[in-house]
């Protein structure tokens, strides 16, 4: 490695593998044998359609996928996925359930707002979003065409998979815990997901989708706004973003190469008790208020007693190399994301970088 | 370079410049002073706001954009905003003009219809898309909320630059000509272009519109299909495709130090006159059956007069490097794409090797 790689707990765009991007490097002028860059190969050349058939491939067998879900690569990144969701699965005066557990969710329940008949079953606003509402507590409307939940909120740091006994098809927004750790895709009508934290490059968006779900036509459309077409035409309706999906096929290896699922599930659960263990341990010092039940394994938000020694720890941080932990504005302090391209020394040098901290400013 | 990259004639994605590929290359693990690659870190980043802003600018400067007009980088390709045109500048029930020259513009309307009342103003379908129906003759609407062309068609190979006097603000997918040639923004209401042929890589896609056109309010819809949230939050309304951001930022560059479009647009029609002259000249063993007042700089179809040597023509190309060739199935034959990466070397070759093969197999 270039010695000057940081430490990057970027939010996302966040870390990539660095073999991967090795990689991409070392094929950037030539991709195999296509005597050209894989970014200037049509998408209908035999070698990439190839490659978008072992990425899928590899991504089933890293989620054991069932059969009877399609895998698409799409773009718009999640947040477009907020709009065509409920233009594709809930007819315009159909109800649909969302519980809110962070900005994320958030977002998502407005934009259907304006497209169906949207409805909160269940927030943690009052707390700040530090925690989840009780499934029991959920208030499920009947015939509902979905329900829908963030299991990860990168903003506010709170993951969960508890889910309710429901007829509605649960839709999944997975950005930022996708490939972190195992996960019964069966559980889900809709798993969707941003590439930028765990996948690839922004830009590219992966959805797993259960098919009957596909066959709901709750209003007209035009066609690229189609989930059916775009499972139809091979995510290839339109072109696709090669670099991305190339990328994505690079890192899918990756995760296969790491020991799949389980093995980074595990990596990850170590990585994240280390950090809430520095900052439980760090009598007061620093402070992450969600409810342990429900943190995140992959963003880690913090603050400092002092909200005055924010920026002396963000500039001590990245003279060590420790880049990406400024807070988002909407929580403040700090915020350490832990993708999976994140180290378990990166989360050590971590540790011992906010120790020194405290030590010379406690 | 690498002795085995090829005379690239893909017609997008299509063959990008070189010394961008290498640049990209080399900063591959580290941009800049950013200790990580442009894709890893946060689009919210200084150093990207920068790049992002240094971009727009140079295109400003390539294409003399003026002030009135903003400058978009979103996602979706030029297919996605087949749809978004219509939702965000015609109101349900109010008149839309197509005139289509093409399968593209063809596709265009097709998505409008499902979302106001577009109309075909013009069409040159029964000349199996080889001329531009002349102005004189388009069929416009009173208080049509647009007129929507396609200057150059990718793959019927026909290009035009012809507008009527037309108080409809004139709306055009530029995908395959944008920065091939000057062209007066002034003259349109938008103008959009997936970037994979003259831009950058699959996956983003570049929107200049006049920013009156960005009041109009047609109906209710979700705020990431909104190009006004968009303009008012500098194409960061959610994570865009950096990478791509980054390399069209690199081809802008490259575009300048090329002395700008009025060089690239001199070269680009030497190229594209000499192969023209080389198909006319072959007394038909090669034929190009475009109008030629509105043969396109950028796509040259081509057919061989006996179809069963496709096959040997393809493999023959193949051999000597020159790929992409293959015609698009709905036209057949042969298509050369010669966009702004192809040199004038690159299309000597292609006719070296056409005039070859038409003595081995005359």
């Amino acid at each position: 490695a270039p010695m000057s790689r940081a430490y990057n707990f970027s939010a996302g765009p966040g870390a990539l593998p660095e073999p991967v991007l090795r990689q991409a490097q070392e094929e950037m002028l030539e991709w195999r044998g296509a005597r050209a860059s894989v970014m200037e190969i049509s998408h209908r050349d035999k070698a990439f359609i190839e490659l978008a058939e072992t990425a899928e491939a590899s991504l089933r067998d890293i989620m054991a996928i069932p059969a009877n879900y399609k895998v698409l690569f799409l773009q718009g990144g999640a947040t477009a996925q907020f709009a065509l969701l409920p233009m594709n699965l809930a007819a315009p005066d159909q109800a649909a359930d969302y519980v809110i557990t962070g900005a994320w969710g958030e977002k998502a329940f407005k934009e259907a707002k304006t497209l169906c008949s949207a409805r909160t079953a269940a927030s943690s606003a009052d707390s700040n979003f530090t925690t989840v509402p009780e499934v029991s507590t959920w208030a499920l409307s009947d015939n509902a065409a979905y329900l829908h939940v963030t299991p990860n909120e990168t903003i506010h740091g709170v993951e969960f998979y508890d889910l309710p006994e429901s007829s509605a098809p649960v839709l999944a927004d997975v950005s930022s815990t996708i490939l972190s750790r195992p996960l019964d895709v069966s559980r889900y009508g809709v798993l969707y997901a941003g590439a930028q934290k765990n996948i690839g490059p922004s830009g590219i968006t992966v959805m797993i989708v259960r098919d009957d779900l596909l066959e709901r036509k709750p209003r007209p459309m035009p066609q690229i706004l189609n989930y059916k077409a775009h499972a139809d035409n091979g995510s290839m309706l339109n072109t696709p973003p090669t670099f991305g999906w190339y990328v994505a096929a690079l890192v899918f290896d990756w995760v296969k190469s790491e020991g799949g699922l389980k093995a980074l599930g595990e990596r990850n659960e170590r990585k994240a008790q280390a950090l809430y263990a520095a900052i439980d341990g760090s009598g007061g010092f620093y402070t992450n208020k969600v409810d342990p039940r429900y943190r995140s394994w992959m963003n880690v938000p913090f603050i400092l007693a002092n909200p005055e020694l924010d920026g002396a720890f963000l500039k001590g941080a990245e003279a060590q190399g420790l880049l990406g932990l400024k807070g988002h504005r909407a929580v403040g302090g700090m915020r350490a994301s832990i993708y999976n391209a994140i180290s378990e020394e990166a989360v050590g040098v971590l540790i011992d970088y906010m120790r020194e901290f405290q030590r010379s400013h406690g």
